[in-house]
């Protein structure tokens, strides 16, 4: 007997079927004695239909307003939620976000978790009910308004109750069975992990691996609350996000947990670049400046000859004509010669605190993208990350032979799942 | 410059168009000079569609669930009418029935209105912004959950918040350009009323005239707060609902207001009743214990050799199967003989201040009817209404002949309208 915080995304709850089919579990959960929180998002396309007709009425909406809107998605999943439970015979009691008490930041869109004040969440599990609480959503602790959390909002809110409410575990519930050792679309041989540590999950976020959101799990590790991420379409165990992979399990981890690969970025090169202190610093202060988020960063070693060096970053291809429009502003000031833009680039990180003890890793990493014809154009590493820029449209073929040459490829001996008991 | 209330329902922010419609209509209002404060039920039907996703997941869905799932609907319409206003560079605020601090009982989904505590109102009024608020919904007094009002819940919210602003006017804007002599459908002569006094919207409510609820009337009356119905779709002057017809107008005022008609209601007759002291008590008990609304009895004078009597009663259609049920299971009881049930009757009610002081009224009403060949079934009476139940296929007739005989036909000469200056 336990406290969970069960998470479903839209996908889960995107029709009257799906409702039921969620409803179902969560009772089942009920019935083997736990308390349940459920968080649940927004039904299906609910948010991009509410967004097209805010689209419709206004182009630059007001933030507040955009806000309101939106978290009547969850509303509206949350009360069907709550009924389709009633109508099994358990009584289930929903609660926005301001009701569940998750006080934020005032930044609409955006908003950050200041504290959960779960309280009436409290006084619903001792009355027995289930209680089930808007995702995404919560109230700024300045203004009293509505906001909501952005990307990953739904996660967040779910670990951030479960922090709260001193919960034993955190389920999110999704489309697939678990992380994965790379993406099964791109490696068919790809492997569910048992677990994952917060670093190493944080790091395949951090790299593309879309299962978690960075936040959600920066969260969890805060608190070192463990999260099961499985699939609300079977029973199968998925995977335990925890602290430390667990002892018995320490003898055969494998050197790499996984390989994440990301399409989403583009590389910026600034080209003949004058090599004197604070230049760079200026640079990426005014992309700063712009919020527009960098991730790696190269920088040549300068010619002697020139003085001249070339500084190469990437950033989401969505920044990407912001961010070109801005250095082209600064160019007169900083004297460059000129900006290259290249969005057809991909991102390919091995992720694995067993790397910390095999120093081999980027050697092979390295002979085996070469030996598969991968030209490697960028790197960046982590204590238990590498990370490479390569051709986008290398990208999937070195997914594989990295998934290979680290022996992760399936045998086809996965029935042996890891229980998780007591956490 | 005054303060000014303005309803705008589901049929005026349907779509796109229709709240950017809407929304100029509100920023010239506001431009004129005014504080704005609106009232915005759910768009088109939504309503409908969010009830109908409940039967799908609940046969019989919590009620305190159900006002969840409704409340998502004016949090759309109001959030996306304050993003058409700020579309046009005028600041608005959308706040739920619970930041607008609209108190209600805890009845689930026909809570009654407690107190109104428009603090956020004000403040928002205060910094220049037009207030939008969502109709239909407020907070429970003592369990602090989401509450719906029910029928002509919007209107009420609307004159509630007038009320307690101390507006100058509540303006509702409706698909129609006012109070009409008649239904225009059934009458293609009914006339446009400039004013109607709050006793006579009642009974035409009561009646079975659609434009405006009964509560909202009743909460206008309580705290003599002007309503001025009128059409979202054009600028006309509307109806003005008042304490008193203006005096100018009194001498002119016509005898009879408007004409209702109501074919939703249905008769029954317990045939064979002792007329004994307190079996009529017993039978009305039996049915206000099941909050069936009754409107009209009759009673049949007593026959002197059975002493046996007939009662004759209307309710809703929609409340006639419970009825009958009920009564076959005190029969045994009470001892009558048998029910007789028709659906196929027709209300038709005169409604005037003017029928105070001129006592013909009645008659020729009733000779009109007969000229007409209109059966009269039953009949009731209140100080300034008269109503009479007939067969449902005369109804219509009935309604025509009426506006006739108190000559209400338009004569074509309306352009003279009320200018309502100084309300």
């Amino acid at each position: 007997m336990g406290l969970i915080v069960q998470k479903y995304g839209g996908s889960s709850v995107a029709d009257a079927e799906g409702l039921k089919r969620v409803a179902n579990r969560i009772v089942a959960t009920k019935k083997a004695g736990h308390q349940v929180v459920v968080v649940v998002s927004a039904m299906g396309d609910t948010t991009d239909e509410l967004l097209e007709l805010a689209e419709q009425v206004s182009p630059m909406p007001n933030g507040r307003e955009l806000d309101m809107l939106l978290t009547a998605g969850e509303r509206i999943s949350m009360a069907l939620l709550a009924m389709a439970i009633g109508n099994t015979g358990h009584e289930a009691q929903s609660f926005t976000g301001s009701q569940a008490g998750v006080i934020t930041t005032s930044t609409h869109g955006r908003a950050r978790i200041i504290d959960v004040a779960p309280g009436r969440i409290l006084d619903a599990l001792k009355e027995g009910a289930i209680a089930i609480v808007a995702g995404f959503q919560g109230i700024s602790q300045d203004t009293k308004d509505v906001t909501t959390l952005g990307r990953g909002g739904s996660d967040t809110t779910a670990v951030a109750l479960a922090a709260a409410l001193d919960a034993d575990v955190c389920e999110i519930y999704t489309d697939v069975d678990g992380v994965f050792s790379a993406d099964p679309r791109v490696v068919p041989a790809a492997r569910k992990l048992k677990t994952v540590t917060y670093e190493e999950m944080l790091e395949l976020a951090a790299s593309g691996a879309k299962v978690l959101h960075l936040r959600c799990v920066e969260y969890a590790r805060r608190y070192n609350l463990p999260i099961h991420v499985r699939s609300s379409f079977s029973n199968n165990e998925g995977t335990w996000v925890v602290k430390d992979h667990p002892e018995g399990d320490a003898m055969e981890q494998a050197i790499i947990s996984g390989i994440a690969h990301d399409k989403s970025e583009a590389k910026i090169t600034v080209v003949g670049v004058p090599d004197r202190t604070g230049i760079a610093a200026r640079i990426f202060q005014a992309i700063a400046d712009a919020d527009i988020n960098i991730d790696m960063i190269v920088q040549n070693v300068s010619a002697a000859a020139t003085g001249l060096t070339d500084i190469s970053f990437t950033l989401p291809k969505s920044e990407g004509a912001n961010a070109t429009a801005l250095l082209h502003k600064i160019q007169g000031e900083i004297g460059f010669q000129s900006i290259q833009y290249d969005d057809q680039v991909g991102k390919l990180s091995l992720v694995g605190a067993g790397m910390r003890s095999h120093p081999g890793v980027t050697a092979t990493f390295f002979a085996c993208l070469a030996d598969a014809g991968v030209n490697i154009e960028m790197i960046s590493t982590s204590e238990i990350r590498i990370s490479v820029i390569c051709r986008e449209s290398d990208l999937e073929k070195g997914v594989k032979a990295a998934h290979t040459a680290f022996e992760l490829d399936s045998t086809g001996e996965e029935a042996v799942v890891y229980g998780g008991t007591g956490r």
